[in-house]
């Protein structure tokens, strides 16, 4: 049986992920431990077969990200992970993918980068897939497609609609409404679905005339609020399931003559740049997008080394619950 | 004298960018007009002297992108520049330039990619002249530098700036207040060169107590607006060199107790994608950043095949007035 890096890692006493830093010299990785590692590797023969392909193999030193550029969100992923690529010594190549994944999986395949960071993936994305017959390194990056078997790295957005839910309740929502995206991604799916079983567990129901749902846009979350606020039982506080539909919600709000947080509690999710802006100061759940893109440019560069074989990565993001302005207890009444 | 694109264009009777395009089979140039451009190079020896150098350079198929990844304005330059370049089958590799020249410098000069779209340029700013100095293929796309000698493509600041003052001088306002960006930057210096020499000819004075100066952002125009506030002349109307610091305006304005437009009104430039969003509904000026793309990738893909020698090229992209709902007339009162 081939050797791998789980076996030098367990001889060296270190991580997998240490071995791969250590073996390409990763400057964050003690001499020490590098020399272990080294040690370990050529005593079990691993230096030769498996640094000996990387570098035979003709590395571009380039990860391509693949972007949705139309989405608000990708702002907040871009620049992280150009740094993270970049402090590693990886130039990244940004892919556009609009929903032509036949084109994207064709321009990955070229030859034009070792890797790369999906960030556009759908619950039954078929690139994925893809990529994974051709071999071909990837990790996914906050959202995921259905395939297990590949490295990710996400927010728990599960945990984090659960927060923002046992805040509502806590302050005595009790009718409350959600904001919801497209149901063929893990983001929005998962944060629906953790703020419905908080919801559950405190016995508050959350009927389907009180979700509405569309792409993460501002417009859908203003046509959102006005679905949610024109039925008979309004909901006294909305969950939307990111911060672009939760301000075009205050907008529509504020049309509708509704006060916010005083009519309405509204909550958004993932706390963009503008959710800070005074004149919005939404109440939001924060996600370490920084640390999400270093950890998905580790993974892919230890991919890099440790090659197909070696068992998938999962990391799940604690989130924030960042308390701004656009929430009210409705117990002070 | 070496044969120039240009002797061959104007054999054949047509542009020097459609000798370029000829030569590398871009299809939107027709048959018949690629023959002509053929039979003109081959008559003066072009063909083997410059398609020849192209032929044996390596290309890489990438251009660089030099971007500020921190800038509101950048995901409207991202998007339509990656387009535009895969369109005529190029990658873009984004490089983020945070105020190190030199490590940009060294990034673009590794063979790694063709050419670079520079959109971070500062009046003073040395990339381009140490770019220039090594033969480095490259454009400068929305912010140019004092140099002279280098492709560009930039929207019409000053005429755009002259229309937004032809508007607030029309509605009767005299006291005018701007919202500056850094004079560090062509695109600042000229909108309010422009915004300045419009109110002139108007006979309308532009102190400097009522030219407030920031950074590009939400912050800086709401502090800005504070600022021209609290003076004994308020203006009637502010002039924000970009939408975000006039969103930051907005907000200020909110905050202060000023209605726009009925106390003051507000002008930004760009037509960002907030902008449109009926809870700001901004007047603004619109630049066309997809025409602007589609420019900067040609310029940099002509100038690849004609070299350095050929003249360079500026094109100025006309704007366009938005009248939205955050000016008003003076004179109806």
């Amino acid at each position: 049986m081939a050797v791998t890096s789980h076996d030098v890692a367990r001889l060296a006493g270190v991580s997998q992920a240490t071995v791969s830093r250590a073996l390409r010299d990763d400057p964050r990785v003690s001499q020490q431990t590098r020399n272990a590692v080294a040690e370990a590797a050529q005593a079990l023969g691993y230096v030769r077969s498996e640094i000996g392909r990387s570098l035979s193999t003709r590395s571009t030193h380039q990860i391509a990200m693949v972007a949705d550029l139309d989405n608000a969100l990708y702002p907040r992923l871009v620049a992280p992970l150009h740094d993270a690529l970049m402090h590693r010594g990886y130039r990244m190549v940004v892919l556009a993918e609009r929903g032509d994944e036949m084109a994207a999986f064709t321009r990955l395949l070229d030859g034009s980068v070792d890797g790369a960071v999906l960030t556009t993936s759908q619950l039954r994305s078929s690139l994925p897939f893809m990529l994974r017959t051709k071999q071909f390194p990837f990790v996914q990056m906050n959202r995921i497609s259905d395939l297990a078997e590949a490295d990710s790295v996400t927010a728990d957005n599960s945990a984090g609609a659960a927060a923002v839910a046992g805040l509502l309740a806590a302050q005595g929502h009790k009718r409350i409404g959600v904001l919801a995206g497209p149901d063929t991604t893990s983001s929005s799916r998962d944060r629906e679905a953790g703020f419905r079983e908080a919801l559950d567990k405190r016995g508050i129901d959350l009927p389907s005339r009180r979700v509405a749902r569309g792409e993460f846009t501002y417009g859908d979350g203003s046509r959102g609020l006005r679905e949610l606020m024109s039925g008979d039982d309004r909901p006294t506080a909305v969950f939307c399931v990111t911060d672009l539909l939760a301000v075009g919600a205050l907008h529509e709000a504020h049309v509708m003559g509704l006060r916010v947080p005083e009519d309405v509690s509204i909550v958004g999710f993932d706390d963009l740049e503008l959710a800070a802006w005074p004149g919005i100061n939404l109440t939001t759940v924060r996600v370490d997008f920084l640390r999400m893109a270093e950890l998905a440019a580790d993974l892919i560069l230890d991919r890099l080394i440790v090659g197909r074989a070696a068992p998938t990565r999962h990391h799940v993001l604690p989130t924030e619950l960042i308390l701004r302005g656009t929430h009210r207890s409705r117990l002070a009444r």
